[in-house]
């Protein structure tokens, strides 16, 4: 998919909401377990439910990796289903792969050929040839962690060389590796008051916001700091659509949370969308 | 796998060698790809061939990844192999996995529950709640990104405050979060003349050392700056010994490639051991 198919869905749908498949066999409703493929249904249930709501869907591959083999067919038959029926929708590998260059060829090769993702997360910390082989496939991006959501960000993501920190450097580097056609950075909610500096270093570039809700960030910060004049954002929620409810009637709970949010959303874009 | 065994199966061998299943189809004998499973049957000969020689294996999962469940089925075979024929060695997922908390947890159960590895190796840019996760498990090991040993490594890993560079401060931090007996640290050959510093940080530290072969680094200098006096070196070595020869004598000659750098290694134990 392109910047300006992305950002066409946006203003269709009102939304910017990304949904993370982070599905767990212990979670899901108990009816399903009984079926062939209890993965596979929950994601297509929760999918078909909350579609109209949503512009992404992002699975988190190790959740998928977790259950073996079967896991994994359960993830390929999502993202075929995924590109049969909602051939809009922008589907992330949420991977963080990331090696030398002949290896990144490879995981490349796997999300983008494969698997017919749009974009995989990626990890900046093995630097450009690391992150190069993602970005030879036209029409597919790189989504590189800058600032992540969790405790741990603070470990390195924060060191700080001539007054740059490491996040900041990551950024500033990788704008010359691709464009804002095929590369979007991670940028956690609960850092939300460092969006304002960030969108002084990557103006154009997608964001994609993992950290809303269950994690404690607020959709209204991460807007007001971080909207531009194409949105610029994707905010993903898992936990709270996905396990919103775990009786059978848990699809049309997510979808009442996933339209929640994309109501939140209309009335966000159009306050900050300049 | 624990340290002693570890140590005890280098001293058994007078090897330090990993051979990296880095498995292309591409690449392989052609007189294999006639057979149901090309991949798992290269890295059987190749095992079989090269195991009095070598002390780990490292399939790099970017390879099995490429070619789909195909390629991860190989994968549990092989790993499966290993595990019931060749109990002894040890076994490296080469995944640079890392994720939040809950997610690097899933990871972990998918090398260490499903796939039995004995290690995986992480990426460290999200900081201790990426890397805890893997330490949860006894007598498994994480292998930690610290200095690589591609061209990419000096976009970030150098980034230097107070006048410690990123990678020395992988090496500090993450020593309060796991042992010598849980942690190894991954660092590239191609800069072995950094090993006298990174040693004076990690003195007991086991370190896997990729880039001697095909990317230029020397076992020589490998040894004389990071050898221990328990070895505390792993060095892998992939495309010089598994694709040495591609005709139908290729696993012996994978086997003469890795004997020649165990008997260069028996010497460097014995000149560096102390």
């Amino acid at each position: 998919m392109n910047f300006d198919k992305l950002f066409e869905n946006i203003k269709e749908k009102q939304s910017f909401l990304c949904v993370g498949l982070d599905t767990d066999i212990e979670k899901i409703p108990v009816h399903l377990k009984q079926l062939a493929d209890p993965i596979f249904e929950f994601n297509k249930q929760i999918i078909d439910a909350t579609v109209n709501y949503t512009i992404a869907y992002k699975p988190n591959l190790a959740f998928y990796e977790s259950m073996g083999i079967a896991g994994l067919l359960s993830l390929e038959k999502t993202v075929q289903y995924l590109n049969k029926n909602y051939p809009n929708v922008f589907l992330i590998a949420d991977a963080k792969r990331g090696d030398i260059g002949n290896t990144s060829k490879m995981y490349a090769k796997a999300f983008f050929e494969n698997m017919l993702f749009d974009s995989v997360t990626v990890a900046p910390y093995m630097g450009k040839d690391s992150v190069s082989p993602f970005l030879e496939y036209k029409n597919k991006w790189v989504i590189l962690l800058a600032l992540t959501s969790n405790e741990g960000a603070y470990d390195f993501q924060f060191t700080q060389e001539n007054n740059v920190k490491l996040f900041e450097n990551v950024l500033k580097k990788s704008l010359k590796w691709g464009t804002k056609e095929n590369m979007m950075y991670v940028v956690g909610a609960t850092k939300a008051e460092l969006l304002k500096d960030i969108r002084k270093i990557v103006p154009n570039h997608f964001l994609l916001v993992p950290g809303v809700g269950a994690q404690g960030g607020s959709l209204n910060e991460v807007s007001k700091y971080g909207m531009n004049k194409t949105c610029g954002l994707i905010v993903n929620s898992s936990r709270n659509i996905i396990y919103a409810d775990n009786s059978i009637n848990f699809a049309n709970i997510a979808a009442e949370k996933a339209k929640e949010i994309q109501i939140e959303m209309k009335h966000l874009l159009n306050k900050y969308l300049k």
